[in-house]
């Protein structure tokens, strides 16, 4: 007999579960409709032609590739296996589908095939799984779920504004009040390396202070040293590196300490927008405007996001930044776009952590009815049918058991209501209703459970 | 350049598709929560131990099938590839994973894996995509959705009962009024065959009689004579396998056309327990008894349904039915289990022939707001971050563009409301709002352009 198992990194969410990440995902959405954005969906399998190159050597590894349906050796010889000198090529050769690794490829791949049909600015969300060949590890997944919200084919900062009152919103509906969202601007980062004198040499200081996190000050000057970094510029880099209030205040402390350039004017400026988009709202959002947050430069060319909830034990919950050129490379250059994207498992785990989803312990059906015999079932039946012509939901437990049984199971459905009805109930007409929330029990007629339970 | 393209019979979902389909889903889903159904999801890979031989030989080819990470190839050596005599060992070396083919395998795993965490019965509904390597055509696809509900471990004729309720209320949900229900009882298929003399040769009387919308009673004729069935048999079965309306009568009818056995006694008991649990009901559903259903019989082993909706051009849009070992395979045997599916593809296929989306041709998100200049466009910003507040959405173009290209995108998003600001209305502290549906235009204070949206 076979013991059933699930594949290393992936999960089963049971209803209770369910019902706690429904309420995560349909927070999100309910926000990001709110701003404007509407639901796409891709499919799991994409070309590995579409995904292959796009997420360095490593993501390529990590890429789940999907073996080709019928007979996929053929073409293949011996020799090429003997040989198995190049794994790549005899994958290429079985494999020419792989899973979605994250919904941004997939999103730069819709866009360009649909340039003719989707009007511009498109704004869309998309909450999908996607999975990666990743180590599985505590709070790693093999199949995991991101909540992605973009707007492509505009330049405006009104985007970056809107995603961080989206943030705000987010978190605050999820009682997740001590959150940060930290920002940054690839220009800023560009002035940065401009002061310390080393124009052009962005890519080598954003790799070694993306591991600050991780190696501290102490490494990350080393790791300068070793790319042939001054001590004094190490020190002045530290000193830059500042986390600042996102209010008017940091436009005179940017000015201050960065050496005039065009990518701090052009960074400067485009604070001065976002502070002005934003408005009073700034001060209620908590926006730090942090210069040592870099975040894969390689990808991102404005404004960068990232933001984590204090004292969870968890880094980032979720990032995102401007790309002027994500659906460069499926044919369709110069579309600017922005986006973030929530991972809603470290989400999740967090609010568990801190008991969050209190309102989610019931389940969406409000009450189970149960009976003593034949004829209180079928009297129960009518009930429940009754109840759901009327809007409300209502569940029989189906076999004739011995009362406690079906309490037990009440209970660990966690159900608000039961109600028990015997011969004296039928007889009556009346139901025997239990709160399980009080405690309380009392003899209602029919309209009046309806009405207690509307 | 590389010219994007999707695999073979997947599809993306736009903004506008996805509307409507989460219309189906959401409509499907608040029905069978209504019914105490609560929510399951399951991972898209399975270890192929789980899926293989579940679905026989032909399912079995339709797998997807996942390339194991890393060096898949270690541990096989040339001769393995060169003698090719058995593609399906070397598939099993290279691939241990592949993607969920249904929802019901995962869902019995599932149950065997967690039996000492879940109350029985238990009520769960899953709506996820499945795959299978299926060659694409017309309405077919390889990457599909199944909105399915079980309940797994009780045999009351009440989940049936419930799932007769379940169809009426989705369908009339949708305006697909003309649907119909068609039922059979495995029992009553076995007490055919006992009156036409067959008793025991089940599997082969269904096997032809599922041909029968495809090849006509004199192809099933023919077919049942190879197989040594007696032309007076053949037409005895012909005159058994009539459809009859779901009501009391249906008693009578039963009692009349089929030979005395057990088989008989029990079909007749669990169609009267199920009609006394539909009550008056059963006169607003639209159920027929169909002694021709036989739905893959070797898994089936009670009721069994199907329904599909007349005048569509389609076949079945739902079927399901009671199994009696689901979960025997993974080591759990005796829990019998209840279950339907709908097909969410084949649904949009016709509500979207019939025109039935009206509702969903608008965005989620209530309003765009357009402007002229620098300063309305803050202007049109404070409004849409006022507006938010309040609880409804808004949308704001976010590149100060010529009013005509504002509201050409209005038009194409096919927003409900565009609010306009210039100079008059900053001045003013007004806007401008044209109502698309009616085509009407009016000039409003922010306090009347929050009543008119609310």
């Amino acid at each position: 007999m076979q013991k059933p198992s699930l594949p290393k990194g992936t999960r089963d969410f049971a209803p209770q579960i369910m019902r706690k990440r429904l309420h995560v995902i349909n927070t999100i959405v309910e926000v990001y409709r709110k701003y404007g954005f509407e639901p796409l969906e891709t499919p799991a399998m994409e070309n590995l032609s579409t995904l292959t190159g796009k997420y360095g050597d490593e993501g390529d590894k990590l890429l789940f590739k999907i073996l080709n349906n019928g007979n996929f050796l053929e073409g293949l010889n011996a020799a090429d296996f003997e040989a198995e000198t190049d794994l790549n090529k005899i994958t290429n050769h079985i494999a020419e589908k792989g899973l979605r690794y994250d919904l941004t490829v997939p999103l730069a791949r819709f866009v360009v095939q649909n340039q003719h049909l989707i009007s511009l600015p498109f704004k869309r969300y998309q909450i999908q799984p996607v999975w990666r060949a990743d180590r599985p590890q505590k709070g790693r997944y093999r199949e995991f779920w991101q909540c992605d919200a973009d707007v492509i084919g505009t330049d405006s900062l009104l985007c970056e504004a809107d995603f961080l009152l989206i943030y705000h919103e987010v978190f605050t509906r999820l009682h997740l009040n001590n959150y940060e969202v930290k920002i940054n601007h690839r220009k800023i980062l560009e002035a940065v390396a401009e002061t310390i004198g080393y124009k052009g040499e962005l890519m080598t200081l954003t790799v070694a202070i993306d591991k600050l996190d991780k190696i501290g000050w102490e490494g990350v000057s080393k790791e300068l040293a070793e790319r042939g970094f001054a001590p004094e510029q190490s020190k002045l880099l530290q000193e830059l590196l500042q986390q600042f209030d996102f209010n008017t205040d940091v436009i005179g402390a940017l000015e201050f300490s960065l050496k005039d350039s065009e990518a701090k004017s052009a960074g400067i400026n485009a604070i001065k927008e976002l502070l002005a988009l934003l408005g009073n709202k700034v001060n209620s959002l908590q926006v730090k405007l942090d210069l040592s947050l870099a975040r894969g430069l390689d990808y991102y060319t404005g404004v960068i996001f990232e933001a984590l909830i204090h004292e969870s034990g968890m880094g980032s919950v979720s990032g995102g930044g401007r790309y002027d050129n994500l659906t460069g490379v499926f044919g369709l250059p110069g579309v600017s776009g922005v986006g973030i994207s929530f991972g809603l498992d470290r989400i999740f785990d967090i609010m568990e952590n801190r008991s969050l989803f209190a309102g989610q312990d019931r389940p969406e059906c409000k009450i189970l009815l149960c009976h003593f015999d034949e004829v209180s079932f079928h009297y129960t039946n009518e009930i429940a049918q009754t109840l759901r012509d009327k809007g409300i939901s209502a569940e029989v437990y189906p076999d004739i058991r011995k009362l406690k049984k079906q309490l037990d199971y009440a209970n660990k459905r966690n159900f608000a209501f039961v109600g028990v009805a015997g011969s004296e109930e039928v007889q009556n007409k009346t139901i025997q209703l239990k709160d399980m929330d009080v405690g309380s029990q009392s003899q209602l007629g029919l309209n009046e459970l309806i009405e207690k339970l509307r």
